[in-house]
């Protein structure tokens, strides 16, 4: 039975040479000129003394140059572990312990957040100027190794790292594929993070498919629409925020139509934005999915936006999908866990063996989100996990800032959830009950917050409460936080 | 490691139900449609007695009521034996008896053919009428199980089934999108018969990508143009012959720009052929395969028609190849024995496992075809294997034919070699040393041959001579028999 592949870059540097793999700004590389610039890169991190199977962090914006490294690490077998730049330097130094990670690959700018690691850390821009040394490349890459991690929360709140194989990362491209069609001519924007799936997945995607990827540093509305309009991008990955900005931003403007497709994450959109891209002709895949996912798994096609509003669609081919409640498959339009099975679903969670068993059963995955499926097949999310928050397309897990919440000596009980705001979709509100004869202002313990937690989780308010909603068996409701607001401020 | 799909078929019809799946004539069928009558079709091939992993064979035209009994049995689990319409009772007869198949369904017309058979014998109509009983179907497909098998003669002439499982049909879909594109709007003209993997791997690509399938009954160049012209078919399989008479036919007419692909199978297309596509804008694309790789596994595209004039191009995406002489990779433009890796690369041959093992070494196919790689890795077929010869797209082993001729008592040695010819691409013609005292005529030796060998396989000519060439070894040297031609005939 076969579960590899040859390499992928290389296999695209012997069949498409020419093809452009990135742009960035005004320069590119070729698919040749990226295999040659990843087997340099793979030298220098051998130099570095980077062996096969080890994990390596990578904490960086998008670049070329991080496309380069993710190559480079793959071609030498190495693990990558990628982070996201907007977490605090105690957030990022307890992946770098969890994961045992040997090397710290970074940005200039976090060199100093990096340097209180225990790990050694190099910059980028020090690795480009490395000795190379030889070093065995991956002829091919084995479907079951892993290649990324990701560190994401559950309802615990203690992130767990996701190991991503080498098969998770083909099959997502396939089932993609096989759902958007694949165009020569196809150039994907990636505006959205490298350290995120979704960013990842389209470096991934662009390897497979020979595709070009045209890479943003960062979101800027008004540049992504300049790309778009001026034909180099044929499709697009995004999160509501980000839509919305471009929308606005584009005025009496409208897409070419050789833009065939934005990929729309991080929830169902709003109806009003859906209607101002029907109206503009852009063609909006709403989808569903997760890092442990390794991308979309469910994506409604946009002949469907209005008729199935609020869902995300359909399965991928190659995936399965089902709603569980008691135990067993729920009806049509009855509630339950969604349940997912295929291929693009991870290995498991790195030194996790009891969350990876609890999550993965008989081959399906738990995604502890809450939905239903309609009598025709389409999913409908209810509730993302552990109430999860997802602000700008950041996942915020309640449960990660009640235990920050916790450990001030002030704090006797936390409670987090997600409130409606125009601009992120959803923020965080924290709700919390004193210790007796304690005294502590909610400015303090923003300032308390700020210190441990990355921006995007800093609560945007924090009420002081005599009592926390809770059911009969003291579990804390979530979802009844929002009525402790004083009502002149809702 | 995942190493199934959902039920292909079925996956289709819940995902896209309403895309149309296949168009023959007037008629047409989306793929919820086929799919009900895949079920149905699955229910009375349970009520003759078919069960999960019994051989069926398939004596049938191309039609729609053969795509869902192919489909039927797939559903069952069954294992479908595609048998070419062109053999000989008696050689189709020897597959039945070889491969252990439990049934025969075939069209009205070769009843009586099959009806000498030790096997139950059902018609394609009979068995429409049948009454239905519940099954069991297949909801997913696993990649090991063998799908389907097609016999196919090598170096010994003794005709052996090739086992093609549903992961070999998988990967050869995915490795032709990845390298053709996918668009939603494709529709494959199928003109080539399903009996062969050309064909079938069409009906694998439909339900796999959600794809239109144009079925002809048997290949008529002016019906083809029709498709082409009236913008209803994108893509379509062809050997040089076909699109020879397409071309020819075409007059001064241009396709659509929405063709999109002419895939053309069976050895390099002639000069003059590939400058009146040009000529025309007809994108060819030539390629290389086998029964044994599940279709093409090498294949160049157009841009590189002249200035590669003669290759075979480079291998699909999941697949390496290489050449081998003895022993070792040759060096470029070295000939040598043409060796192909891949997850389409078939399981091995049906009870033969001394054939399998010499056939399949270290994952790697050994082909008995001659050729060498250029030193940008474009693939240039010499000779196929075991002097193959390739008479308008049909496969002929002078092994096959020469074991015939042999079995005649006036015969002491055969041999058979091809010929050019206009319109076949290649003829086989052969050639007889008689025993001592014994007298035949070379009309009675074509006669024995027409009783026993399908037509396409029948000498052209034959001639009677007095000793064949042979090497040291005394080892027939096929490539010398066309100098046994009498001059005034050449």
């Amino acid at each position: 039975m076969y579960t590899s592949t040859p390499n992928w870059l290389m296999q695209r540097a012997f069949l498409t040479p020419e093809r452009i793999a990135v742009y960035e700004g005004s320069g590119q590389k070729t698919f040749a000129e990226l295999h040659t610039a990843a087997v340099r890169t793979a030298g220098r991190l051998a130099y570095l003394g980077v062996q096969r199977g080890d994990i390596v962090a990578i904490l960086m914006k998008n670049s070329t140059a991080m496309v380069e490294i993710i190559h480079g690490l793959h071609y030498i077998g190495a693990v990558v572990l990628l982070q996201n730049i907007r977490l605090t330097a105690s957030e990022l130094n307890w992946q770098i312990e969890d994961s045992g990670a040997k090397w710290w690959i970074v940005d200039e700018q976090w060199r100093d957040d990096a340097n209180s690691s225990s790990v050694p850390v190099v910059t980028a821009t020090e690795l480009a100027s490395l000795p190379e040394q030889e070093v065995p490349l991956q002829q091919e890459y084995d479907f079951h190794e892993v290649a990324t991690i990701m560190y994401t929360s559950g309802t615990t709140g203690k992130p767990k790292g996701v190991l991503q194989t080498y098969g998770n990362h083909w099959w997502s491209a396939i089932g993609s594929a096989l759902n958007l069609g694949l165009l020569e001519r196809d150039c994907w924007l990636a505006a959205v993070p490298f350290f995120h799936i979704s960013g990842l997945s389209i470096l991934m995607r662009s390897v497979i498919y020979g595709m070009s990827v045209y890479v943003m540093q960062h979101f800027d509305a008004k540049k992504a629409n300049e790309i778009i309009l001026g034909e180099k991008a044929t499709i697009m990955s995004v999160v509501s925020t980000m839509l919305q900005q471009m929308i606005s931003e584009l005025g009496s403007l409208t897409y070419p139509h050789t833009f065939r497709c934005m990929l729309l994450g991080g929830g169902p959109a709003p109806k009003p934005l859906l209607e101002a891209c029907r109206d503009k002709g852009i063609p909006v895949y709403q989808t569903y999915g997760m890092t442990e996912t390794a991308s979309q798994i469910v994506t409604l096609a946009p002949e469907y936006s209005f008729s199935k509003l609020g869902s995300a669609g359909k399965p991928l081919f190659p995936a399965q999908l089902r709603v569980e409640t008691d135990g067993r498959t729920a009806r049509p339009y009855e509630p339950g866990e969604i349940v997912v099975k295929g291929p693009n679903v991870a290995k498991g969670y790195l030194h996790r063996p009891e969350a990876t068993k609890k999550a993965l059963r008989n081959g399906w995955f738990y995604t502890g989100d809450m939905g239903y499926i309609d009598e025709e097949g389409f999913l409908y999310v209810l509730d993302r996990r552990s109430d999860l928050i997802i602000s700008g397309g950041e996942n915020i897990y309640p449960a990660e800032i009640e235990a920050i919440l916790l450990s001030h000596e002030a704090v006797e009980e936390a409670g987090v959830t997600g409130v409606e705001d125009e601009r992120w979709g959803q923020v965080p509100y924290a709700f919390v009950k004193l210790r007796n004869g304690v005294s502590v202002t909610p400015p303090q313990l923003l300032e308390f917050c700020r210190e441990r937690l990355a921006k995007y989780k800093v609560p945007k308010r924090i009420y002081i409460v005599d009592e926390l909603p809770r059911n009969a068996a003291k579990k804390l409701l979530r979802r009844q936080l929002i009525h402790l607001i004083p009502k002149h401020e809702q």
